[in-house]
């Protein structure tokens, strides 16, 4: 009996979020700082390029080794001096070593060459939080530790959502190693799922990377090195100077306030709208981030 | 029993297409000429703007009154020195009359101020050749004439896919008349179907939208107005010399060749790929555009 009431609050709870009638606006102008979360500074990348700087938050809780070899070539300096050398229109921005003369390429170092795919979980061993979503991709869509997230019940992986930052790989499933990132920059690039090692999120300056100019090569490879953009510095941000860290906070995705604010982008109470849709797609729920103290 | 061979016909094809174990490149190298259509020249839009242009096609069995409105504005040169006044990261950019001064603005001429809203259109008026996919947002996705679209079995209206064309519209659901559009530039906005009118795609120089610098106001309208694009003209193409029109052809989406096409995005026989996926998003099905005489 118990297990039927559960279950029936947790089919009922939807519509009870639904009674509420807040538009967005209304669910952000009343959460409380115990809504929101403070990333992990070990796990912030702060990349910087002439135009500004790009910060992303690693989830190792999803890629846990890659995670750690990403790490070792930030403090190795590796990414320093790299550039953005691909911008592929409706796809993705991509960072690596733009060497092309083998012999003149940088070391890994103590990072690892190759590691076993990351490419999803045992679903056991994550915590997936569901949004209520008939996804295209997968049976069950939602977040695990606020990042979005997809499962069959049997694994669970990070869903290639707009922003999400990845392990650039050749054929061989093992050779992605954190050399050479990229970022999500268009439309949801599903088939991406389970096919690759997603490793985290951009939080800020996206910006920087959606607006590059395309590449005129194949898969928007910059013909023209003169065209790359320079990466001056990647940094972690638990390395930086106290004083100087982001102040960033991001919208828990495991709380009552999230599912407010996930009721609110379903259902669309701002007069604006003739037709409030009541449906949501998994890339259409980017967890809010906000800097704090403005 | 015909009806009944009819249907497991239909439901077996993607399994008999399946079989085939094609990649898209070796989908598009088979295609024949007869597998390509010409947008007819007055159904295209060509935007120019100091960096390129940007070719549009119409859709006027979608909308046919906002069209045949479009065209008014076209052909009066009411578009010519408008500005790109907005770009919002993951969403859309916009055009409209810069002019904040009501009195300097333009007259809309022989065009209407405004049209009854053409959000949708009886699923019995129009033909959706239906794509296989799970949607967040519809029962069934598929193509109308080529613009992805949806249906509920009784409405069927275009999708907000990547590079759609729009037609901006404050809260009276009439009052978009086409002096103001919006092209997508970020992941499907799929809450926006049925509730605005769609009026076409872009075909070519979506890139000149989508690297615009993002605006830095709410919505991402730029606050300082020297950061707008400047539109030079807009033309129909049909009203161009012949020998200066398009030679565009877009892949039609109502022939067997199509749905080997969809079957190649939605099993994914390249080496690279693990997990062949086997679904497909109705935005993740662009259909092919390409410069003839290549």
């Amino acid at each position: 009996m118990k297990i039927i009431a559960c279950l029936l609050a947790v089919l009922l709870l939807p519509i009870a979020l639904a009674d509420e009638v807040a538009t967005t606006a209304e669910v952000m102008a009343g959460l409380s700082d115990a809504d929101w979360r403070q990333p992990d500074p070990d796990n912030l990348l702060i990349m910087r390029v002439p135009q500004g700087s790009i910060v992303m938050e690693l989830a190792p809780s999803m890629a846990p080794n890659t995670v750690a070899n990403i790490k070792r070539l930030v403090r190795s300096g590796y990414y320093d001096d790299l550039a953005i050398i691909r911008s592929q229109d409706n796809y993705v921005a991509q960072w690596a070593d733009p060497a092309t003369d083998e012999d003149a390429a940088r070391e890994l170092g103590d990072a690892l060459q190759s590691i076993p795919p990351e490419f999803e979980r045992n679903a056991d061993d994550v915590v997936l939080h569901s949004v209520a979503s008939r996804d295209a991709y997968a049976e069950r869509v939602g977040f695990v530790d606020g990042f979005p997230a997809a499962s069959n019940g049997n694994k669970t992986w990070l869903t290639h959502c707009y922003g999400m930052l990845g392990v650039a790989r050749s054929t061989e499933p093992d050779s992605g190693n954190g050399s050479s990132l990229y970022v999500v920059t268009g439309h949801a690039p599903r088939h991406l799922d389970r096919n690759i090692t997603l490793v985290g999120r951009v939080l800020s300056g996206i910006e920087l990377l959606s607006t590059l100019p395309r590449g005129t090569g194949p898969l928007g490879f910059y013909e023209d090195a003169s065209n790359a953009t320079p990466i001056l510095t990647v940094e972690i941000d638990d390395d930086r100077p106290k004083n100087e860290r982001q102040g960033l906070r991001v919208l828990r995705t495991d709380t009552r306030a999230f599912a407010r604010y996930v009721a609110s982008r379903t259902y669309r109470y701002e007069d604006w709208f003739v037709e409030p849709t009541g449906r949501i797609e998994i890339c259409n729920l980017s967890p809010p981030v906000e800097q704090q103290g403005l």
